[in-house]
């Protein structure tokens, strides 16, 4: 059976504390969506936000394959007109095939939030509703509050949905708005809602919250009860604990339980879907995300590793390729040469039995502090270093780091560095926010010169912990740098007493890595 | 209906990429367990992990209220016997009241990964579990892969349920190890066993993983079909996509489905806990996790906003404080004076009418990356500095920090300060095996002639946190400093895009509080 995605980042989802996306990038995840299958795009709140119109101006003129668009908006005020209606006129003018309506089914919000009358409130429902139905919109209509509602008076929850399918509404959406409700509590609603309006041809839609940690169950939940829109985000962003995300939920209806979404080709783009709307939403992603997470098929005990080398599905609830991820071994002081060469192998690169020297060199380090398993780009550096036709690209001699502070005034951080590029010596130094940033500064002006394509690799994580905490200040720090440059990432540590030697260390991992990738596409 | 918790944060939780825990840590973990009610806490794997012998015997000397011990550990050896199994002869040496064994369900595991017979597999269950009943403890059966197992062959995984429960087991755990399965599989497969086992005493317990982000929900499932012990991990953290988390299922069962799991006075430190357990594993807490994150109760929509002014619960699916947690306006600040004052007084220090002062010290820090939840230290040094009699007992007034790379050899770290303690001015040097290290040889050279009391303080913990860690090297260190002097403990905080910066706050903070605090004893 086919399941409808109706898509909600571009709305709800830019409620999460923190993020905010400018006209274009909507722009730019409205043609990924498409791309990837989603049904329906809500692209924003017209009569809420001045700045959506815009983007319902602009999405006009995109080409879309076959998503449809969403304008989202109140039904009408109590007392007004829908012709007369500042929201309304707004969703008018944002000129999209489909229409998303929200009216109220709790009692509680009828009368002591919105301050009118039930009455009223079915009017509000219907006539909005018909209002575009008339102009010849797609209508989904959303139930806020429905599953609350229905618990404190079912019987007129019940009759606001009447309302609306009475008056041509296409699809109606129950929504936890609150975000509370239980799996169970969802699938007997739902039920209920099903055989009451079932008689109809009004499509049942499922929208729900994560305040529970129970968006992606109850919306399961649901659609096993017959309902075939599905709302949610990418991600699961959206406000407090975020909506329900659609990626774990497409990949649940579509490989357990049978459902049709998208295309197995969309499907195997999932996790590039996730990492793509986390980029230019400016987020990390979530390394532990389901189905999508860097670390979803990571494996680091040693037992597993054994088990999935003899029986590949042994500790894996699906392949992992047919969501876009991929099986990773994590390379720790536990492993045996067995997983290094597996990671050597994952990652292209062949160790022509170097696996002791490298295995041995692993180990060195992570008795002083190292840990590979997080940087994977550190653990390619030392088999790249590691075979007999390396030469590195540059090396780094000398650095100086001075932090300074006098009196009131700012404090200042400088770094100067020498580094060998070739037969030409280079001398730089630069200002910084922090020591660090000073030495990355001046490492990338003296190797700039030589490799402008440094230009584009951008650091994007920095993080540092201290082992061995209860040494106090003499304590080891372990950095750890994430860079990216366009969809490439790599991960890369250093650890030492010293936090700027520590740095310094991954930062020269991070930096030859592209250059020494690059060589070897050449 | 008592549902028993069983934490397995420092086992299965440590199974995260990137996250260790020290044996220190461990312990400061387990004893927060204890005190917020978890009945059982798996400390490890004995014979997995040999850093785990240290952890059981000092655990062994650490007076817990009621919380139980578990050491984990899985069937004795196909062909061996368990007097003479290392990993068994382990599980012994921990000493604990009570051993979890993990053994297979799963035909493919027994056969294809194991590589042993059907009948081999159940003795090996049976043994092992008899072999730990004789010796007089509590034993936990994990039933590993149970649910994967169960829809490859029924009877083979109840039968291993039946080794289990004949040879003496007191909780039988079914184990949905790969995470995939959905929750009405869980309930389905739960009802069966309980049909099965329900004649005997034999407890059901339950373990889940969030590869399809429905561990919360699966637990849930299995509970709501008689299952009496929930195993998971504070926060979600595991392997892959994390173990259950136990934060929202606590509050799930006891605030929705009226089971009881703690006490509401332990429920109401259930943010505490989760939070607590972020800090010691140094990785940022969840700002969207279920119930306990910092944006849960958020509000950002100015129509949520609204109604929320006139009916409280209309956006809020719980009372927040019920979990510790409060309800947060984003754009408005919210006071917070009532909250300061009762700090204050814990601490034993009176205010005077300062709280609008110090609130807004502490706001301001806040937004430039300070955290005082964790640094009580510094919250004190606020207060004491706001008084109108407070004399500062030294002043520093400059300082360079210098790290040095010369060729090949070592890397020199080097601090120069100058110090006003009274009217005289001290200008002092010192090498470190860091920066931060040299930074602290050299103010305590300054301050020891007139403060000879501080040789006795030490730095016990010093954590390095990077906040807007996608700012890459130009983010900002958080710096939280735990300091002792005997039995005396205090942490202090500081934060700067300049690293240096942030610990010469912390530094200061932490050599001026014990000085303070003497003075007005004295």
């Amino acid at each position: 059976m086919q399941i409808f995605l109706y898509d909600t980042t571009l709305r709800d989802g830019t409620q999460r504390e923190g993020l905010s996306l400018s006209v274009e990038d909507k722009l730019k995840i409205t043609m990924m969506l498409d791309e990837l299958g989603i049904h329906y795009i809500e692209g924003g709140w017209p009569g809420s936000n001045p700045k959506d119109a815009e983007y319902f101006q602009r999405v006009r003129e995109t080409p879309l394959r076959q998503a449809r668009v969403a304008a989202f908006g109140s039904t009408r005020r109590a007392g007004g007109q829908c012709e007369d209606d500042a929201n309304i006129q707004a969703l008018v003018a944002a000129q999209t095939p489909v229409v998303t309506l929200v009216g109220k089914s709790s009692v509680l919000h009828v009368e002591q939030v919105l301050e009118t009358t039930r009455a009223e409130n079915l009017a509000m429902i219907g006539e909005s509703v018909a209002y575009f139905k008339a102009l010849g919109k797609e209508v989904c209509y959303d139930a806020e509050h429905f599953f609350d509602g229905y618990k404190l008076d079912a019987d007129y929850a019940l009759s606001t949905l009447r309302a609306a399918t009475e008056a041509g509404a296409d699809v109606l959406v129950l929504c936890d708005t609150n975000g509370g409700s239980l799996p169970h509590e969802v699938a007997a609603i739902t039920r209920v809602v099903r055989a009451q309006i079932g008689a109809s041809a009004t499509q049942i839609g499922i929208h729900t919250h994560n305040d529970g940690a129970l968006a992606v169950a109850n919306a399961m939940a649901a659609v096993q009860e017959g309902a075939t829109q599905v709302q949610g985000t990418i991600n699961g962003y959206g406000e407090r604990c975020g909506n329900m995300d659609l990626i774990p939920t497409i990949a649940n209806l579509q490989l357990k339980l049978g459902y049709s979404c998208v295309t197995p080709e969309q499907l195997a783009r999932l996790s590039e879907l996730s990492h793509y709307v986390a980029a230019i939403a400016n987020l990390n992603p979530d390394d532990h995300a389901a189905y999508v997470g860097r670390s979803a098929f990571a494996h680091k005990g040693g037992i597993h590793v054994a088990a999935i080398a003899k029986v590949e599905h042994s500790y894996q609830h699906i392949d992992p390729t047919l969501v876009g991820n991929q099986k990773r071994v994590v390379v720790s002081e536990l492993s045996g040469r067995g997983n290094i060469r597996l990671r050597a192998e994952e990652l292209g690169l062949h160790l022509n039995g170097n696996e002791r020297d490298v295995l041995q060199q692993i180990k060195e380090r992570e008795s002083k502090g190292y840990q590979f398993e997080a940087a994977e780009g550190s653990f390619e550096m030392l088999v790249r270093r590691s075979a007999a036709d390396y030469v590195p690209p540059f090396e780094l001699l000398d650095f100086t780091v001075t932090v300074e502070k006098r009196g009131n005034n700012e404090i200042t951080a400088l770094a100067t560095v020498k580094v060998r590029v070739g037969n030409e010596l280079m001398h730089t130094a630069a200002d910084g926010e922090g020591p660090v940033d000073a030495l990355d500064a001046a490492i990338r002006k003296a190797l700039l010169p030589h490799y402008p394509q440094l230009a584009e690799v951008r650091l994007v994580d920095f993080k540092v912990r201290i082992i061995d905490a209860h040494l106090g200040t003499a304590a080891t720090p372990r950095v750890l740098i994430e860079s990216a440059r366009g969809d490439e990432r790599w991960s890369t540590t250093g650890a030492s007493p010293n936090i700027i030697a520590a740095s310094y260390q991954a930062l020269w991992d991070s930096l030859e890595l592209p250059l020494l990738r690059e060589l070897i596409r050449k």
